[in-house]
């Protein structure tokens, strides 16, 4: 069997036939974002070492950066115990989050309230401006 | 509006009441595990700092570590862009995972194959045992 037929037949697909992957920055450790992947996202993504997730809301295979160029490389696949979410450690181009931000988890309940605990570092409109 | 009813209202539940929740390890940056909570398991978290789920399997609200007694005092909880995540910043007593081992993220596709790259190191039979 290979590694790809392998992997996949250790994989608890939901009922709309996705798994949740988490992304963290290999080397830092931070947490990036989760999506979903389809089979046909992860066999691009271990095809290609390019992150490709599945979008729910436009409903179609999407390559991490297609558009915005902050694409994932990624580093390892792993499974968790039962099968029905991936962690994909990665390297990060620029920043993961749509709004700009490094990663998508900037709000945090902090003091009582929400708070953003991170800023803006790259302008959205530069990253999508073209579309 | 309080820190709860704040955090509450930027959640995107989904059409089972459920949110993703990863929790990760606060100094050492560890993903331990994906579960799932509902508005019930946020506010039991919130409001003791032990977290709770919400098992999908069992149907029913969850301490994490009640029966294992391997319990996640809570240290932070974020909120993603989209509301449909949750990271939870944790100090994960012993292990994650019901295997026995620190995290759920054991088995990853190295050379070619689907390898187990973390060993067991309290035994199951310890942890549920006495169920």
């Amino acid at each position: 069997m290979s590694a790809l037929e392998d992997a996949l037949a250790q994989i608890a697909f939901d009922r709309d036939g996705l798994v949740a992957a988490i992304a963290q920055q290999h080397d830092s450790g931070e947490v990036l974002m989760l999506a979903w992947m389809n089979r046909a996202a992860i066999e691009r993504t271990l095809a290609t070492g390019e992150v490709h997730y599945w979008s729910r809301s436009r409903m179609k295979l999407w390559r991490k950066g297609e558009t915005s160029g902050q694409t994932q490389q990624l580093v390892e696949l792993r499974i968790d115990c039962d099968g029905d979410t991936l962690l994909l450690l990665v390297d990060q181009k620029g920043v993961a989050c749509h709004t700009g931000r490094r990663d998508c988890f900037f709000r945090a309940v902090r003091g009582g309230k929400l708070d953003t605990i991170a800023e803006v570092t790259v302008d959205p409109a530069k990253l999508y401006g073209g579309r």
